[in-house]
């Protein structure tokens, strides 16, 4: 038989593959075909990171993430410490003060009992770090064979002050892109270990909490439209899907947005565009123009994000759903999501 | 170097093994010396399986658990429609009307996606039954070899109503113990699967939503003091956190606890005791004396507990943390934790 030839659409399979879950359009495909039609639900349509719940007078931030990286360890990190940082962040990104986490382990037969003191000691100090408390948890045990060490799958809750509005649809053409940070720390660190690279300069993960970072934000009279960790996918995923959630194209720089030699080093070497390599500390933040410079010396004034960068604008009529990247030398090219898994097991 | 001697103390090993995951004394021995302490707070010392949180004016129950049952579809259920009831049940056991949950998927790669679309099913199924909505989640994917098909993890949140306060340390000397139906049902229908058994009449789970059976009981004016689902480990494992939590001592006569003929059966030829194999769809209930037979009443006219029974009473001068089993023949004898793991990967 001759398989019909197809032209953009990714390959629908009939198995799971890893490309499913690296942030790309397979993924995206995925979760639009199979698991969100399931899941019919008016607050699900937002399609943020925290779905932003109503209880009594409260706003009530609320969100999952599974954590399944290889290795557990890592220069800068470990699967415990992503586990409490990474929902932290989801939570932050809806603008949200996060309070209270839940923690469920699924442990692999055999998994050393030190590896997993190590991991739930990292939880700990990562929670006391991002000023949240572990309020609920579960514990299974797999067969050996059935697992990888352990996964952790966390959720949390946060609260979301009065006034603040911080989702995708609420960026407008004209807003200011922010990113927090420089970009590609985490991909790098975690394949530098997979592959047993030694840099000069060992990159550490940027694993980091960012929910203070967002309420400086706020505290500081900006109206936040938007902030989006840019983890699984990178910068690039984030975008994309931000500019097609809004129904907007957004316009970056290359030359604006910051990225360490090494990182940069390393993502020659290992042939990654380190738009697609994940963050675990850094957000794209939409702002409107007029708050882009107070915004950006906010930014600049922590630790966390003191290399903050203005890297484009939401263009005034642009193509729903479209990144450009404008190069230096060279016309501006389109940025789209990898079809396939360019880093399985990131997160 | 010759080990020395322990009496009662499960062995404490370098590794995790499947007990570790099985509801009774080496699961238990694991959180309190390795994971609690690392997540000390106050809000988890009531040792419930939910939380109650204060937001605003309301109080939240918040719960998580994940499901990893081999295999992923059994008599009566799927991983799916126990993942979404699990954490019903134990926001119910909370006394709180289940509203939003969040799923998590951790999928090995080659994975039929005809599978997860049949689970994702029975999910919104499941859901729309028990009328709560998801709201939020997450999907990963694992190499092969490093899953077994699918893993699912929820987290769900309820509204405690007014005045509602149902937790283990509420249990008095005097109370009355009901269970809300026949046990050991699920636990056989997947040992049935398992060990490739055929009974003449086919053991189904008794996996079920309780939410509105404990509503039922609040609106019919019950003061019910604790109700918890008796899953891993079964109504023993149950009976004897509460009687730890509580501290006192409970005692049940095993005439009164209701088993059908065929569990007894399937219990008899697989050499499992009935109180420890595990439920899905079964609470145990105490309520003061004087409640004890309109509790019962209201019960026995939902469909879903029209089997309750009333099994036993809080001892008024017991031992604290102790479970006595009056038969009918012999003497009381104390019912334990297993230390290891007669039933592994049961939910």
């Amino acid at each position: 038989m001759i398989e019909p030839l197809t032209c953009g659409v990714p390959h629908v399979p009939n198995h799971v593959e890893l490309a499913h879950g690296g942030g790309g359009r397979k993924m995206r495909h995925l979760l639009e075909s199979v698991i969100l039609p399931a899941f019919d639900n008016r607050l699900t349509e937002a399609k943020h990171d925290s779905v932003v719940l109503p209880i009594g007078n409260e706003r009530i931030a609320y969100t999952t993430d599974g954590y399944v990286i290889s290795p557990m360890f890592f220069p800068g990190g470990d699967i415990g410490k992503l586990a409490i940082f990474g929902t932290v962040n989801d939570l932050a990104a809806a603008g949200a003060i996060p309070k209270w986490l839940s923690v469920s382990f699924i442990l692999e037969e055999g998994l050393p009992l030190s590896e997993l003191e190590r991991v739930v000691r990292s939880m700990k100090d990562a929670a006391c770090v991002a000023r949240v408390d572990i309020v609920t948890g579960d514990t299974k045990v797999v067969d050996r064979g059935k697992g990888d060490g352990l996964y952790v799958t966390t959720s949390g809750l946060g609260m979301v002050p009065a006034g603040v509005d911080v989702r995708p649809a609420r960026v407008r053409a004209g807003d200011a892109v922010l990113v927090t940070g420089d970009i590609g720390r985490h991909g790098v660190a975690v394949l530098s270990v997979r592959k047993g690279l030694a840099f000069e300069s060992p990159v550490e993960s940027d694993c980091a909490p960012l929910a203070d970072m967002v309420q400086a934000l706020v505290g500081g009279g900006i109206d936040v439209h938007c902030a989006r960790d840019a983890t699984r996918g990178g910068l690039a995923a984030v975008l994309l899907e931000i500019a097609s959630t809004a129904r907007v194209e957004i316009t970056v720089e290359e030359d604006a947005i910051p990225v360490d030699p090494s990182v940069a080093a390393a993502c020659e070497l290992l042939g990654l565009d380190v738009l697609h390599v994940a963050n675990e500390g850094r957000m794209a933040v939409f702002v409107s123009e007029s708050d882009a410079s107070t915004a950006l010396d906010i930014l600049r004034g922590l630790a966390v994000s003191r290399n903050a960068a203005l890297i484009g604008r939401v263009a005034p009529d642009g193509r729903a759903g479209a990144v450009s990247l404008r190069t230096r030398f060279g016309p501006e090219r389109a940025i789209d999501l990898p079809a396939g898994e360019p880093l399985p097991r990131i997160c």
